[in-house]
């Protein structure tokens, strides 16, 4: 694969249930990553490492998620000036994700972190080809083929529940 | 000015008190943008047209901003594939602000809306110019400035407040 | 079955387990009515033909049921100056179902949802034929024979309770 | 005025302040409305009265507005068949509107109560109306221009926004 | 048995699984009970002629269980001047028990309801014997063994754990 | 004035502003009390006193109010067999009043505590005079003759709505 | 083992399943503990009697868990001077935890409890001999080897994951 | 003032407001503090610095005050081995102060922060003192004074209120 424009991190190897979403999405729109585990809390070095190296390495976007008092997105995006994308986890340690959700998206003026749903990984992935594709013609070309395929399956199974009825299809 | 690249709408004129701050911080950054109020639930065509024609028009993200069942962002993120970043407001009509971040955050997978800090407009604006940025030399340097210059600014109140000590700051 | 009189429509196929039951009470109530799925974020231009025609082809209540940033139900009500009820759904993506309710319940003011419990779409269906009863004695008739039918089951529980003691009944 | 065909019961004289909205937003659409006070909580016989004696005296909607734990819209229900609006009322006794929301929304299978936004008296005026217009051509009528009227003053504003400039706007 | 002092009540026989708590300790204190399903919104009349009828037929305390939107334990409160236990029930329509929490619990000045825990029918039973014994010795008595029989088997516990070490135990 | 029945106490002055309703309605009811300041948490000793000998010094009911992580209610209730009604104050530490609310409904099982509104200290008194009430049939009476005052309030004000239109009422 | 440092105690023992986790990582640290259980509710005297032997018999730190409306951390800092940890813990009473968390950490100004994460017995442990630490070089070189092991565990993962590649490791 | 034990950091100079209570009651208590303003998200690697030598020069406790999605009280305990004391600020940007607590108290196991009450600064002091106090008679000799203090204000009030009597003293 290409070098990698975007950069998929998580504060925990637990939290790859999740974050393979992002990854998946991006192998699908044919977007070249990298993924690794960097955790605020117990490597902090190696996080600020990570995210004053990401741009001159090539990166344009860093996924970050972590749940609990989830620190990464938002120490990321307070060192490197690429758009951060937050996804909360709902890890065992969370109260019911609001802990996840409001420590990555309460951030102060000056440093924002664009927060995804909570668990919503494959969201953040189709986000960072959003962000390539606002310049990047052919990102954003696939990124419509993309938008018009969801359509597609929605009308589909419209149809299919209409022709069928409602009881043979619950 | 030149042809702008960001967006900025809102739901409400009322919106604007806190939505300004998006359009200030993109002055100060040097990026063209254009703003207008387009309310889903008052004027949803225009709301379509507006989503579908962004990109054609030449913008590149879209700053969307709303409050209570807070539904603007979401839906232009529907119709475009652009990025779109959503500003949830705490309007008169919301508790607590509670309904303007979940109806925001919450997309499902396929339609990712990049959510920021309640009310925070400011940082909407931020994350518009870091996406440009992401692919913008320039406007990457310029945004390598302003976080220097957040520093700078804590680091001199900091050491005046070292000297001074804090009885005579507060 | 005659004409529909009642649009029963949900975001996604998987909110059909919850959606049948208004759907159900609905055929207790032998009233006509027509399901599909339309979503709002996928098919964005089906939710505005939809709520555009539905007037037009004799519909004269919409249900619309739909989980997490749920847009379905306030689109549809921006749109069509029909009454739509909204059924929040606890969906996967559902933070406690908290998304689901305010992003249905908090509307602007102007464009109306008639919002029901979480998951409460069998009331829904009820609620349905109550609008349709307001000015339709037949309805209005079923309705008061089926509250009546609720009131005795619950007397047959209770007197088959103090009957039998409790401890025969846990 | 004509015979009301919309009932507006509040639990508290106090509850006036948010209520006379409902009434205001009747006026305007032309649809005749009763108002009085009815508590669940200190008059619980004249509420069943009140109920009870609904449809027979040619009410078609009851909109029933309370605060705190606000069982006055769900226990109209119990009694009539009848579709009730409930409006939870951020009262001086209620937790930030929490409890008057979920003790109105939350009703049981059986006994729906069709629930508008915190304070959103407005709103549920203009639900009586749609739920007159689902049967009534005339209703119907007024209720398209109403709409067609929030879009024109929406875009009235957009148009006058765009052209003055935020900075003249805020 | 003697005379029922208190009566439990409960809005569904589904809240039996819970409400028995109440039946089990006043068995456990030798307190006379009745124990019954009345519906707030199933079979209002029922409730109000129950309410009217408790003080003239002997009972000193009523206890009633309900989840969701509660409002049997507030509309009985409304209609007798005896005390009145409140039980939240988590039932299934419950939004994780804040709604029958807070429809309990919040009720408006003049008509207060003794709420209890989520779930706390047993608490309900103890309540209910301690307003008793406010004014009945023996029954204040029993409820003194009672007290000690808690702390005796905290220390028997405490005990054994640390003669057993905490390995052991778990 | 008699020997009091109702013991009110508070975990800080600055709760009185709220506990003064509690007394003041024994007063309205005729039932003697006492009041003070009792401090969980800065007065554990004097707390433990207080509610060992309330019994023998001829007490039948404790009020307790406090705020925040609020212990007062359910440590007195460990200590007494007493009926112990908590009265959750919104104090100036509290957030928005659920600290207050949780850590005094919450109790475990064997340890009741009677539950009033946020800030419901006038309910607390009612219910104290219930308790009284439940085996003393003069403020029995008083009760009901209280009850029906609240029912007359309430009708004449409905009245006096009705008649002079809700314009006039404002 | 040497005399306690660390006074591990629970409101009971079902408690244990999380509190054990102190008790795992003092071992682990080399730091002598010891562990029973102390019920605010149950034994409220043998609480008392705790807490005012602790700093004499040669403890330097207490850590307290409890669920639900969870007074032991709170009730034992307002009587001994000794640092006092809170493990709030989502017991089976609990309310997803709020109230556990709510009543251990909202102290009134002048008692301090240092709370942890909901079930963070674990980092209860961590800070125990943190504070120890703190004076206490030993004990400090120890805590710094263990963050080291900490951030060791993460890189030796993080480099599997980048050689295996993720899809191998899901 | 002797060699500081105590670091008071906080997140912006917008917190001294609150963080001032820190401060004072150190001084009230005669332990030596310093105070700043270190960022978390504008100065991160001053952060790091003030982290990694806060042992080394000295402090054996730190304060961390901060609002919104508050990182710096854990961010700062990733780095140092110190016990790190966190202080929830309800600043500007917070939603009720939710975020603020939950961002600091969730920390992952690993990792402990001593998190206080909301806005509770004061008991952060208090805290920092009692862990001194912890291995220092002197120190905690003069917490049982302070302690002492609390407890005699009280009972002055309380008998101040008992003699004069309610209505004299709200």
């Amino acid at each position: 694969m290409s070098k990698p424009f975007v950069g998929i991190i998580m504060g925990s190897q637990s939290d790859l249930r999740i974050m393979k979403d992002a990854a998946e999405v991006l192998e699908e729109l044919g977007i070249a990553y990298e993924l690794t585990v960097v955790s605020a809390h117990r490597t902090p070095l190696r996080m600020i490492e990570y995210a004053t190296q990401a741009r001159s390495k090539g990166l344009k976007v860093i996924i970050a998620g972590a749940g609990g008092a989830a620190h990464l997105p938002g120490m990321v995006a307070s060192v490197t000036s690429l758009p951060v994308i937050g996804v909360p986890v709902k890890s065992s340690n969370s109260i019911d994700g609001w802990d996840s959700v409001l420590s990555i998206l309460q951030m102060p003026a000056g440093v924002p972190v664009a927060t995804v749903a909570l668990d919503g990984a494959r969201n953040a992935g189709i986000l960072a080809a959003q962000i390539l594709g606002a310049s990047d013609r052919a990102v954003g070309k696939r990124l419509d083929a993309f938008k018009k395929s969801l359509k597609t399956k929605v009308e589909a199974a419209a149809k299919n529940l209409e022709k069928k009825g409602w009881k043979a299809s619950v």
